[in-house]
């Protein structure tokens, strides 16, 4: 029809770039990247409320791509639109041949959707599979609270919405009546290996999300009429999901085959698709039209977003006792995941901070939050996916999320941790009951290679030459409360491991917590004890021990930051006759690799041993019963120092 | 009615046994247990067709406990049933009042469904929620590949459903057409920290099962008829789902407010329980029914499965020309998931061995298997955590399976791994395309963390002694080849990763590979290159660059294997003038720390450095140019090792 001719001229415009820019880089996904060019250039060219100009304007409408490796379509318009990208104090404008440096070291068109790189049009990094709903999701909770009327478009593979957690942000879209998202799935049928399963079928994924309660559009993806009237229909109580039927490989004959997902064309092959491409331009009646800037964008206005300098929790006691555990201020006594909940609740103050969990809300102490602020508490149900990557939608909108469950639980979001982590998001993992501490409720709710994991990330940098990643281990509860409140204050992720029993204070309210820091508790000239956590408690008790039976004065080290600054921790332990033993209660890969990599690196000579989780646990009624289980109580710290002194001597 | 009052009885006296042995433990779920007396007396002592006194019968029904932290109610009846427990060499028989042990440090009664501390009428370890209707799909993939009629009936809580896993496995179940799985889900409206959500009501969860393809029974989960008429339903085309509505704390008014979920009653309140439960005796007509051990079980024959000794690939040539990959032959190049698609289809001989793949066959490789034994190949679709846990049903049911995807996209299943190990299950995972030799694909498909969190296991030990993890970095097509057939060889869970880009063979194809081993490639007496994977070719480079450029030699070795033989190493770095320097193309925490613990724990003053990806990568076109922009090129490898050289001087 003619009013959609200078669109149809776009999608053959985009075609065409979308394949040369695939070949040039001797890899990418044409294939479903043709699929989209209708809904692409829908959005980008007509539906969208944004600036290509501006991509930092945060009231403009949004677009998620969840499949991220149809994404040389999204690089193809935005760089015909002359998109700005790089940096807000380094914004410089794409033009149309930029798409050409698909893929290259240096250029801000990675291989799947990544912000970090200098892309802005995209909030989070995308590519691997099902995260994207997810995303949208949260950005769609930051824009309530923000009042802001933006929506957030989301495409998502047939064969990704397999991936469980889509029906998890169906869910969370539903409980959390968030309206403003579009969910658009792109069936076009075909997988990377296969043909998608019938259960991912147009029919089967309408008939489910109808289920879940969704006002489902069913279109042709590549009908204008339907696209528009998908696109633009307005929303009721039940928010849209669109089941666009599309064509891989849409235009060009070669890439229809279901063997072409993840390969471009070879160079030989780009005259016959383009050929094809023009025989379809010439089925379209717009083999002749002159290509139409066809944008005509909405104008989004700018919202005005809580900031601020920094975040406090102000005093400990008053803190606690807001948070009805004065007597612990009394005892002297409390775990480390209250005074996270403590902590969370006094820092809440701040209305950037939000905070999500995964139904233990009443075990992390996350609960404290919910009934203060209910309106940025989020409750992610049980579904750590979903909280994870929504908790990324609200930290890439200026929020700071604190996301909370068992730290045992929260490995079922450590993919969507790592698409965090390259997306440079600001927010907050608090992992609860850590360690063989926990002890009756056995090894299934057990933390043990939790930090194994977190710090993997902790010595590579991001982009801009932070940490990738943060990591803190509290041991009491002061340390927990103001480790909580420095994690607000610190650009990047971080990571906080909370234990279960009530501890002993080990700090006065005003002790003064250092980024990689660590606390000499003890000091001894016969062995130095390293530690962390809950496992801080047992080493000051086999420092007991030793003084008492042996006569031996142990250093007690308390290293509740990673990375750590470990220089002084080996000049701790050269004082100690260069015996360290280092005690953590989890499996390997913690503090005791800190210490040792650093003592491998150095030429001091100072000898690292190591105590740690050797067996898979199993249920003791108490903690004392389950460190005998594992040979982790005092008797067996102490015994591990004597002998390293008897070796020293 | 009269036909169901000694199952009213039975039902009485296990919900007293189920608060007390909670309160006698300290902790507990007994709310949920309750919940579930009729359900699982239902199954127990009539539906099910087992023998407790031969809880190893192979052909006996299953039922997996998803919920696990409603396990009390299993343990009691288990006990009255005097069902046998412990391992076939060393059975032996519970009685009424073993249930009391629940939680102790010798009990066989964990936490949480934990058949590895023996435990058999489980077949998995679960309490991480969302798992056993995959698990329990697996065991119906391994009975039909048994020839077993057996059913598997799997209780999974309404809370619990929210879990993105469960919709995976549904539509899992109905791809592979798993009839044998009964999915029962456990409604009583509670969760943890809140009621649970409207998405997971008994009738949004009916919608959904029946959008999925479900056959659902709704049912009252205390009225004998309906659980009967549910549980003992023919089953045609769509396998059986039942919705079944339970009260929470079922006959204990205490117990039902919904704060009670992970708390037993006080010592003190338990009278109040039995005197609640009596009336309820009452009610139901029972009060005054004498105890009758109400079992008539139905007979499963077991059934014979394929056993064997030795798993053998054959030969490498011939293995590698039945897979289509002859020229690999001439050119004496081939990538490492090319060599293990080659392995896994020659050792797929063995009717043991099974495969699942996660829509990407066609880049692990796992398609050959697939194409050659289809009854043995199970696809499943872009969903890893249902994957990798239905994998543990198979494993557990005689099977050996080999799990390929990405080792990005693995990561998904990383809680999933975790409760595979706890299983003990026989497994072997293969994350290809790992480390940054991906490039051009960049960080979102990239396996970067991967190597810290599966090395976290694999220096602690099973109950029965063995490493709960061994880990395989291949470098080339032999070591790929072999290391795959010796998985299959070796008992409990192993990890592979192999790399995207065609490499030289490193190796004849006779070379022996040892557990735990590596092979020292090169010899040189200035520094020692430590390398696995991809980096060893870089390392050969580089000490090519060293002996070249500076006439330095340096010594290479592959590490192919963790837990890593490091006395030998350090023997190698201590004649190479004490300096050691590991290099790794993935974050830090796999060989490196492999090597530094070594170094630390040892006085033989060996300096050890390290070369790691150390800033989140992004695209580039080449693998060259990808080792680039994080700084492990050859060159930096040799300057690195210059630097090292020169201070040792």
């Amino acid at each position: 029809m003619a009013e959609y001719k200078d669109l149809d001229r776009k999608v053959i415009k985009l075609a065409k770039q979308i394949v040369k820019m695939c070949t040039e880089a001797g890899s990418g996904h044409p294939s479903s990247a043709l699929g989209l060019t209708h809904l692409t250039t829908a959005l980008m060219y007509r539906v969208m409320r944004y600036d290509p100009k501006n991509p930092w304007n945060n009231g403009a409408d949004r677009l998620v791509l969840s499949g991220g490796h149809a994404v040389p379509v999204i690089y193809a318009a935005y760089c015909d639109l002359g998109g700005v990208v790089g940096f807000p104090n380094r914004p410089s404008e794409l033009r149309f041949d930029d798409a050409l440096t698909l893929r290259e070291g240096d250029s801000v068109l990675d291989g799947h959707p990544n912000p970090a790189v200098g892309f802005p049009f995209f909030d989070a990094a995308t590519g691997s599979l099902g995260q994207g709903l997810s995303v949208a999701a949260g950005v769609a909770c930051a824009a309530r609270l923000d009042g802001c009327g933006k929506k957030i478009f989301c495409i998502i593979g047939d064969g990704e919405s397999r991936e469980g957690q889509v029906s998890e942000a169906l869910d969370f879209i539903i409980d959390h009546k968030l309206t403003a998202v579009r969910a658009i799935f792109n069936c076009n049928g075909q997988g990377q290996s296969d043909y998608v399963s019938p259960q991912q079928s147009a029919e089967a994924l309408t008939g489910k999300l109808e289920a879940f309660g969704f006002d489902v559009k069913v279109i042709d993806g590549h009908n204008w009429d339907e696209i528009f009237g998908a696109l633009s229909a307005d929303v009721g109580e039940k928010p849209i999901a669109i089941v666009a039927k599309t064509v891989k490989g849409w235009g060009v004959k070669e890439l229809q085959g279901h063997t072409y997902h993840g390969k471009p064309l070879k160079a030989d092959q780009l005259e016959q698709a383009y050929a094809d491409l023009d025989a379809m331009a010439g089925e379209l009646g717009v083999a002749d039209v002159e290509d139409v800037p066809a944008v005509s964008l909405g104008v989004a206005e700018p919202v005005i977003r809580p900031s601020g300098q920094m975040v406090s929790a102000g005093d400990f006691a008053e803190a606690l006792t807001a948070a009805g555990m004065e007597s612990a201020l009394e005892e002297k006594k409390l775990s480390t995941r209250r005074a996270y909940g403590a902590a969370l609740a006094a820092i809440g103050d701040d209305e950037r901070i939000v905070a999500l969990d995964g139904d233990v809300k009443n075990s992390t102490f996350a609960e404290i939050f919910a009934g203060k602020y209910p309106d940025r508490y989020f409750e992610g149900r049980i579904g750590e996916q979903n909280m994870v990557s929504a908790a990324v939608g609200l930290a890439v909108s200026g929020r700071i999320p604190f996301v909370s469950s068992f730290a045992k639980f929260l490995v079922r979001a450590y993919d969507q941790l790592e698409m965090a982590v390259i997306t440079n998001a600001n927010m907050k993992l608090c992992g609860s009951h850590a360690g063989v501490s926990l002890a009756a409720d056995g090894p299934s709710q057990m933390g043990l290679p939790d930090l194994s994991y977190v710090r993997s990330f902790a010595h590579s940098k991001r982009v801009d030459g932070l940490p990738a990643m943060r990591v803190f281990c509290p041991s009491d509860a002061v340390s927990a409360f103001k480790l909580t409140e420095m994690m607000a204050n610190i650009e990047g992720f971080c990571y906080m491991r909370t234990h279960r029993p009530d501890v002993d204070f080990l700090y006065e309210p005003d002790h003064e917590f250092k980024l990689g820091g660590f606390s000499h508790l003890r000091d001894g000239e016969d062995v130095a004890i390293v530690a962390s956590g809950y496992m801080v408690h047992v080493a000051r008790q086999a420092a007991d021990i030793l003084a008492e039976t042996a006569g031996l004065e142990a250093s007690v080290i308390d290293a509740y930051s990673i990375p750590l600054e470990t220089d002084e921790i080996l000049q701790i332990g050269d004082d100690c006759r260069g015996q360290i033993l280092v005690v953590e209660d989890n499996y390997i890969g913690g503090i005791a690799d800190e210490v040792c990599a650093a003592a491998a690196r150095s030429d001091m000579g100072v000898t690292v041993n190591t105590l740690y989780v050797q067996s898979v646990p199993k249920s003791a009624k108490t903690t004392e019963a389950t460190l005998q289980l594992v040979n982790l109580t005092a008797h067996d710290i102490a015994d591990a120092c004597q002998k390293m002194f008897d070796r020293s001597e």
